[in-house]
């Protein structure tokens, strides 16, 4: 297939347009501008989103709301498992674990690893904890292309180092700071203090 | 000061933006077109965003780091402190007090709450745990107008109600779950999977 060069705002939107249509009926023909106000984006920018991957709309009516989640579920390769490891069995991590949409959305974790000597060796959640000093071992010897980093701001950039090389090609990182990864390398970092700035916005707009 | 209607699309990328802006040197004028690739959004994307609330830009130039870091705070209302309560003190809720930018943005955890009755009454990370039941109670007697929901699923809408109860007027929602609030209530939902399903896309690509 081959595809244009998709932006990552066109990516993520996506995701928050997978979501919304997961809470819809299979079975409807969603009007467009419905869908809009649902997703908070515009009927045109849906549109402009999807044309990167096809025709997916019922000209005059809206999108029949199974075909364009499966379709966008394939688009994002959320309709398959991905096996991933996860650094950092603290408080985010275990977070992570049990979050539903992790496994809803295929991706399951493999092996954890954590630097704490009293951790390591012990099962967590049913998840085997390594030491975080065999991630470029353990990862050689499984078919693993995605590490979650939940560790302290102060340890991510040398876990990242060790995921990559590991053999990753992908890393998705909680930790609360930035890192670096060369270019063969996808990062996607999720800042969790997004949310309330959002939410305070909105709050100083009632005021006024 | 009027406000055009702005849609939550513009101020959840007005959080990236400043989030990109706190990199960088205050003093440094940076051309529009480079901010647009840092932020992964267009130029056009930036100046319309912007336009909704004055004029930043330095013709021919740029912006100013530093004054458009401040107009964005101040926009967002982050250049303040939000008093909040936290429901749940699981891992998610644990994770999120130890963030340090919430913190930093200005959100401070004044008071939290949990429904076991081993936690409450005890102090964590320095906030004191009441029983859920006290929500509307409690929130009656301080000037708080915001409410974290870190719960499991199951028990977020029946907390939301009592966060309104107590008569917050935004709630940041990040348990795995939908929830319903009257209009007079700004929701805010974090979906904790987002991350991952713009990686997976991204790997895919990457094979083609």
């Amino acid at each position: 297939m081959l595809r244009l060069r998709v932006p990552t705002a066109t990516v993520e939107r996506l995701s928050i347009y997978l979501r919304t249509l997961r809470r819809l009926e299979d079975e409807r023909v969603i009007p467009s501008q419905e869908l809009a106000d649902l997703v908070g984006a515009s009927d045109a920018q849906i549109r402009k989103d999807l044309t990167y991957f096809g025709e997916f709309g019922v000209p005059g009516q809206g999108y029949r709301v199974g075909i364009l989640k499966e379709e966008i579920s394939h688009i994002l390769g959320v309709d398959k498992t991905w096996w991933t490891v996860l650094v950092g069995t603290g408080n985010l991590g275990a977070a992570l674990l049990a979050y539903p949409g992790f496994k809803q959305h295929g991706f399951k974790i493999k092996v954890a690893f954590d630097n704490d000597l009293s951790k390591i060796g012990k099962m967590w959640q049913g998840v085997k904890i390594e030491d975080v000093e065999k991630i470029p071992q353990v990862l050689s010897e499984e078919e693993i292309k995605i590490g979650i980093i939940t560790t302290p701001a102060k340890a991510a950039q040398e876990v990242a180092n060790k995921l990559i090389e590991g053999g990753v090609e992908g890393i998705l990182n909680f930790a609360p700071t930035r890192i670096s990864v060369p270019e063969t390398v996808k990062l996607k970092s999720v800042d969790l203090s997004i949310g309330p700035e959002g939410l305070a916005y909105f709050l100083g707009e009632k005021k006024e």
